[in-house]
């Protein structure tokens, strides 16, 4: 049975409720956050106190706390590598919205926008260099080669959508190659150290990065539909922004490749043009609607989301299995 | 005897001679260095491949080849650390220069200017996560963990500059705080991870990590003297950067101090300016002849690299030992 299409018929409980199994671990990885925000130098304090207040709902630390308790870990170590995983992720996104000229994220202005550009790229540096000291004074060789690894592979895939910056032919399958990079990969370290904590067997934790990849990816494609199809202030950035940076993400690739000739023609000269305005936004939406783009999409992510949960078949039955499958299921109701 | 006014007299080598008998180090690292050239992804092997053939002495590697030789180390692993120092800076420096908006660096156009502020940005980071998989393939947590503490230090170094922008009443102390964790701790880094990888005393590692602390020193002080004192040939970009920008320097804060009032209030209403034409340099320079700062800031960068090589006499005479010796002097002749 669809374990997704089972859970959306029962669908009663929100995020919140959702993660609320994991409490006691939020807490203390909130304290080790709030640590950094005590910094004495005033830039790094004030910046990392806006851009970790400015709320997210800390979903990769989340796992990383959520597969802990799926492999029984008994000790406190999964905290502050839960720590490393947001403090990488949030160094991401204050280089991203630099990189990307962003102005607002999740409803906020962004940090480069408060501050400048300088701000974001020197306090992303330090936050990349603070969670490595976190994962040194952790002491696990194996940790540190699998998040380090990570951390290479999330800048390659920027670069990699750098490159395909208004590529309008991008494939389907390069599309998956650079998500699977910067998204994905973070995701699937995230849940993987847990297993090395945990000291499970190798192939649990290999399934542990699996699920991780695998909800990544699918975590991403919605990322990048709401982009097109969400309003504007549940998601906190204006619509079509993917549109306008030439970020060719899974929806454009779709429409793009089912549209006919004069469509296509559209498309490519908007793709061209600087200023992009509201009205071509709609237009472009309107052939995605044509094309089924959205569903489509809602599929595809459906279809990575169940080859995660899939994956968790190697742990035995559990109430803490049964939370994490829970909370894919939340995560994926965000297009409702 | 002052060893620096010693050698001076001497003078006879130049930098290419004085580091000949590291020339099969220098030939395996520059192996790992093309390696990286090579990456499959344009973007970043055309970027560093630009950055890293557009010179440089690649002296803080090179600290590292030549303190292993003094630890008398046999083995092969100084190589790839090298490499690694070579690219925390390199990321630095692309880092840096999209955040002084630089357009010359070491009279080459800057990567940010040939290409843009987000793929410096990128390849910066890249570069970063790319000397930490190398770190952590050699495996020493102990050198993961001096290094890694490094790359957290420069960032605050960093930070800490920016905090100080235009901030005229800068204390010398507070400068020498600044180039302490911007420059001095990657040079102090450097020496002393020689020192691990050859099991030395930890005597002798804290000596090599006090000797590459007051060599950074020493270099930053004639750095940022060269900026206001060096013909724009020599130093591969325009005099008086630092004055424009903002960024008050031991030259600049030294001049400050010694002013009478006029002058003072001349030199804090160009520190406001946005516009800063030659003729204001020259007149900054002019002043700071006349209180005699290039001198003194000469001596106090001999004061710092004559601590330095004093913190060598932990080792025992040796062919090593006066060569490293040798090329701490040439370093200092920069200001010839």
């Amino acid at each position: 049975m669809n374990l997704i299409q089972f859970n959306k018929k029962k669908k009663t409980t929100s995020f919140r409720e959702a993660v609320e199994w994991l409490s006691p671990e939020i807490n203390n990885l909130n304290k080790i956050i709030f640590k950094l925000v005590d910094h004495k130098l005033p830039l790094i304090s004030e910046l990392t106190n806006y851009i970790i207040s400015s709320g997210g709902k800390r979903i990769r630390p989340l796992l990383t706390l959520a597969c802990a308790k799926l492999c029984n870990y008994s000790g406190d170590r999964h905290i502050a590598l839960s720590a490393v995983i947001e403090f990488i992720h949030t160094a991401t996104l204050l280089h991203d919205d630099v990189i990307d000229n962003s102005k607002k994220r999740r409803g906020k202005k962004t940090a480069n926008f408060v501050w400048d550009n300088k701000s974001s790229i020197l306090v992303g540096d330090y936050l990349l260099s603070y969670a490595f000291r976190i994962l040194v004074k952790d002491g696990s060789l194996k940790c540190i080669d699998r998040i380090t690894n990570a951390s290479k592979k999330i800048t390659e895939g920027e670069v990699k959508q750098l490159l395909a910056i208004n590529k309008i032919e991008l494939s389907e399958a390069d599309y998956l190659d650079i998500i699977d990079y910067k998204t994905a990969e973070l995701f699937s370290a995230a849940c993987e150290i847990s297993g090395e904590l945990s000291e499970v067997s190798e192939q649990k934790k290999q399934a542990l990065s699996d699920f991780g990849r695998y909800l990544g990816t699918s975590f991403q494609i919605i990322d990048d539909l709401m982009d097109y199809f969400s309003n504007e202030k549940s998601i906190g950035k204006e619509i079509g922004n993917d549109f306008r940076e030439g970020n060719i993400s899974l929806p454009l690739i779709l429409c793009f490749k089912r549209c006919n000739n004069k469509e296509k023609s559209f498309i490519k000269i908007l793709n061209k043009k600087v200023c992009i305005n509201n009205k071509a936004i709609k237009e472009i939406i309107f052939l995605m609607e044509k094309y089924n783009v959205k569903s489509d999409c809602v599929n595809k992510a459906r279809h990575f989301a169940l080859m995660g949960k899939d994956c968790l078949g190697n742990f035995p039955e559990s109430e803490n299995k049964n939370k994490i499958i829970s909370l894919v299921d939340i995560l994926l109701e965000r297009t409702a």
